[in-house]
């Protein structure tokens, strides 16, 4: 499942990132240059958010144009803004009276603990990711990019012990159904190889060491209460399955479970986790089998944001953990 | 009823516009200084927002820092970056592990159809209308000013035979219960009187009449299709009222009662209706007495938001109709 992303459907979803390396910050802007229905979770209370009610049944636009996960807790919004003019400057979005309007949800992860915590994601980077992602050729990158350049997994005692994380994708192919997922993973709790359950990022000792401590037993002790405020995993599953909105917001509530099985502790109330379900392709598809493809898709993707990250800002990443 | 603004509550409910009087769009920033308990509603279903879930009991940060309303649809949420920007200057947000995260709930109005439909709200303007809330002076303005400079009502035929409204201002004071309601006032439907129910803002019979058609004449005909899409009326109801994000959230319900009485049809699919209640104060107050002073205050704000707004963009405002 691993080797599958987003770029196996590059007709109807685009993917772009803006990084600010300097900052540790960074957007991604996820396109459906032909729409999508789509539907969400918020698995998290923590949210920063933008147009989620797009995103349910309720709303009278039956498709949306674009979702963009920020970095720069709620200031990141912003990147939306650029987000939208640049589909809009090329013609996508919902036909008005006067003009096209893209529907772009975003959410956002908090990255400010990591790099310069001044530095946010705006309109300018919001535009760059949005014109990457209709340029193609960026929907097969993961790791430190984009809206994972600044994230981390394990701040159960401190941000300062974390292990660095990143974007993670993978699906799966069988024959014209799709299941691709993308995830930006900045989870307080740890997270936990999709196949064998091993630690793969998590809480380290101290912050000098490079071996990790279990969430299960820091979580008898009492938490460190300030760096808890603000994480967030956000992901989005894209398929070729057909879907309503009601459909769609069923499968965004499935895929909560990989984070479910996949993370402990998983959203607290200390996460913003919003998970997105798109349908952009007309096959007809079961939904528990649907169902089934995209909780392991994103499980899979979770273990790649963990296996696809590198060192940075201070944090080790999983590949220079001391195997326990 | 008429005579109460947000000026009577001056530390802890501030107002700021921004207006563009060429491109005929605005913004229009609440700020509370020392946070709100807050809750919403949607009450239409094409919606365009920010932060919406921050006023839900299920969020974990309680109270939030201010509302902006926007014109230029969805474009215009970018007002609330600059708003946000404006606020984390002056110390006013969230306390998070790393600085302050103001968060600010946002909601638009479509008024493309009304001067240049590219002229939309920025972060500029947010920021100008945060600045304008902070130095206080503002919270007494009512009519064709921020996010009700390009706002009309009675679009049922099209917006070319709406009648102009505006933002609109009401509330009533008991000793140190303070109930202050502003709306912004751009609805598919007509606008009755709070009184007597007389209609203030609707269908003229053409474009160039200055006679209204009442909208259960014209709810019988086919309606014309395209300029039906993004309406909406916004409202705030900030009082001294003590009260928790679920009893916070019943009232901006209760604040629906408002619309659903003086607008004719209300909250249409075509509507994006968003109410938020907030509490600024640690008064003991009844909650059903409390929902009844509020359906009142913005039925009110309703009245006054037709009555004081001026003609513009070519579209009469209620003062210039004939009267029936």
């Amino acid at each position: 499942m691993r080797d599958i992303t987003c770029a196996e459907l590059p007709s109807v979803v685009r993917v772009g990132h803006a990084t600010d390396n300097q900052g540790l910050t960074g957007c991604t802007a996820i396109v459906f240059p032909k729409g999508a229905v789509c539907g969400h979770a918020v698995a998290g209370v923590a949210t920063g958010s933008r147009e989620l009610p797009t995103t349910t049944p309720r709303h009278s636009v039956e498709r949306i144009h674009g979702v963009v996960f920020c970095g720069g807790s709620a200031f990141g919004l912003a990147a939306a803004d650029g987000v939208m003019r640049e589909l809009e400057a090329v013609g996508i979005g919902h036909q008005t009276g006067k003009g096209l309007v893209p529907i772009v949800p975003a959410a956002v992860v908090y990255d400010l603990h990591i790099g310069d915590p001044t530095a946010r994601p705006d309109a300018a980077m919001g535009a760059a990711a949005a014109r990457e992602a209709l340029g193609g050729g960026a929907a097969h990158l993961r790791g430190n990019v984009g809206a994972g350049i600044g994230v981390s997994a394990g701040k159960l005692l401190g941000p300062e012990r974390a292990t660095k994380t990143g974007i993670g994708q993978a699906g799966v192919i069988k024959g014209d159904l799709v299941v691709a997922a993308l995830a930006v993973v900045n989870p307080v709790g740890e997270v936990h190889h999709m196949e064998d359950g091993r630690l793969l990022a998590g809480v380290r000792q101290s912050a000098t060491s490079n071996r990790l401590v279990a969430a299960r037993e820091i979580l008898q002790q009492r938490l460190h209460q300030d760096p808890l405020h603000h994480n967030t995993t956000l992901a989005v599953v894209a398929t070729t399955a057909k879907l309503s909105r009601t459909e769609a917001c069923w499968i965004a509530e499935q895929s909560t479970v990989a984070l479910a099985r996949h993370i402990e502790p998983p959203f607290t109330r200390h996460d913003g986790d919003v998970l997105f379900a798109a349908s952009v392709g007309d096959e007809a598809v079961e939904l528990h089998f649907l169902a089934m493809l995209v909780r392991e898709a994103l499980g899979w993707a979770l273990t790649d944001a963990c296996l696809a990250a590198k060192d940075l800002g201070g944090l080790p990443a999983c590949g220079s953990l001391e195997v326990p």
